[in-house]
């Protein structure tokens, strides 16, 4: 029986751990920490850094694991993706199998909140298909609270929607009818370009929560090209880069 | 100079706090915790409560203050709300002038992330009109992730965009068009019986991450009668409610 608990950690400031966090974390006989290889960012290394500030001896063993890569002679992405799913929750199995033969309390350090845009859970889901799991969630900062907390603005406007989706679909589909307010995540084409900026405002953060972090806001037909040029140095400079962005458009009722 | 931080402290459990937040606390000279008078719920208790947990004494001083109340005759509902936020602005602004004459540090708990539907930073901003005020803000825990937490699931499908809206919304404008995932918040109503249920999954908690977090999920046509039954009874039981759901239908394309 594996007692798996995902620990949302926050965005990359190790200050964004809650207290249940911190107490989960202790309480655990086993962390998985994902080695993505020479990566573009080394987000093992701050996992680690976490562990050490936050966990007190003895502690839970500290496993790291190679993770398998994804097969790019498989056509399809959803088959590509469900496929390296399958292979990374074989790996979980492996490895916690070496590390408690017996079963145990396993965790896993999941960026932001384990319930945006991230897999872990999924997988997590696909280790339950193979093996008696129960499953327990630690919530964390997410990169829209550190954006919003970086430019102390409000995300939403008094009782409006806001929609949360990512650099693709506003490429795809346009601004979506159902919110004024748009978060992008996951967008590494600065897809704003692909909207009409007309009365739109832009708060963009990279970074975000982080010491490096870098914000800049304004109207979007000004901010877009200095936040193109700002990315793609920052970029250039750390070798890696998260960004997130809000936009909004004057109401249209 | 009046230095204001707004410190998120996560939905009511006091491990919700993060790391930063507990620093941020610390670090004040004032904590106002606003007084709502007899209510439905005792916010300020666990206010003071969190304040107690994690404050290293010498510490801020904590100073409770009575919020003014709404305008009733103010016939525009825009109007009441902003000349409310106005007079809260004016208690913050005098009970901060009686405890720090010369200005200084002064800081808000403000429920789960200050970004999400909340007024503390719209109240601040009126502040900053005011007075000088350099203002910084503290991400939290949202409810959103204590209520995904609570059912252990990921809020987005794979790459898709979720709207977060109200109960009113959700009455007033129907589902909207682009997105197949809604976060309704700050429904009195249980307005999701005013769409059709058909093929619609329902994720529910109330006082998610609390003690007496209820959570509960299934079809919409089941587990909608379900959830008015044990909200009305909580409510009845606890004389306050607050509650949050995920609403899921299949995907369109
Ligand atoms: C795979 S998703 C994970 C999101 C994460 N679970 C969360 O709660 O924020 C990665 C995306 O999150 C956003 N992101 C995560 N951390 C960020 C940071 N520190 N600054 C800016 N954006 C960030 C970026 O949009 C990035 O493309
Ligand atoms: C005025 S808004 C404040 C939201 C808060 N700033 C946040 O980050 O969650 C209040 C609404 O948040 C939701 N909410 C807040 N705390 C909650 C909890 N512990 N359980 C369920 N819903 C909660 C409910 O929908 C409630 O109507």
């Amino acid at each position: 029986m594996i007692d798996l608990t995902l620990v949302g950690i926050g965005t990359g400031n190790p200050q964004h751990l809650t207290l249940q966090a911190v107490e989960a974390l202790n309480g655990l006989e086993l962390i998985l920490i994902p080695n993505k290889g020479a990566g573009k960012d080394d987000l093992a290394g701050l996992r680690r850094d976490i562990c050490k500030r936050v966990i007190k001896s003895p502690g839970p063993a500290i496993v790291e694991f190679d993770l398998p890569q994804r097969d790019p002679a498989t056509p399809s992405y959803r088959q590509r993706v469900d496929d390296w799913h399958d292979a990374i929750a074989e790996v979980w199995q492996k490895t916690i199998d070496q590390h408690l033969p017996r079963g145990g309390k396993v965790g896993f350090l999941v960026w932001g909140d384990p319930s945006l845009y991230d897999s872990t859970m999924r997988i997590a889901a696909r280790l339950q298909a193979r093996t008696e799991v129960s499953l327990r969630v630690i919530p964390g900062i997410t990169s829209i609270q550190a954006l919003t907390a970086s430019h102390a603005i409000p995300l939403n406007e008094i009782g409006d929607p806001v929609t949360i989706t990512t650099g693709r679909q506003l490429r795809e589909a346009g601004w979506p009818d159902s919110a004024d307010t748009l978060v992008i995540m996951l967008d590494g084409d600065c897809s704003f370009q692909s909207i009409d900026p007309e009365g739109v405002q832009i708060w963009w953060a990279a970074y975000a929560g982080m010491e490096n972090e870098i914000s800049l806001s304004g109207a979007l037909h000004e901010a877009g090209d200095e936040i193109i040029k700002v990315r793609a140095k920052a970029r250039a400079e750390h070798g890696w880069i998260m960004d997130i962005y809000i936009l909004r458009r004057p109401a249209r009722r």
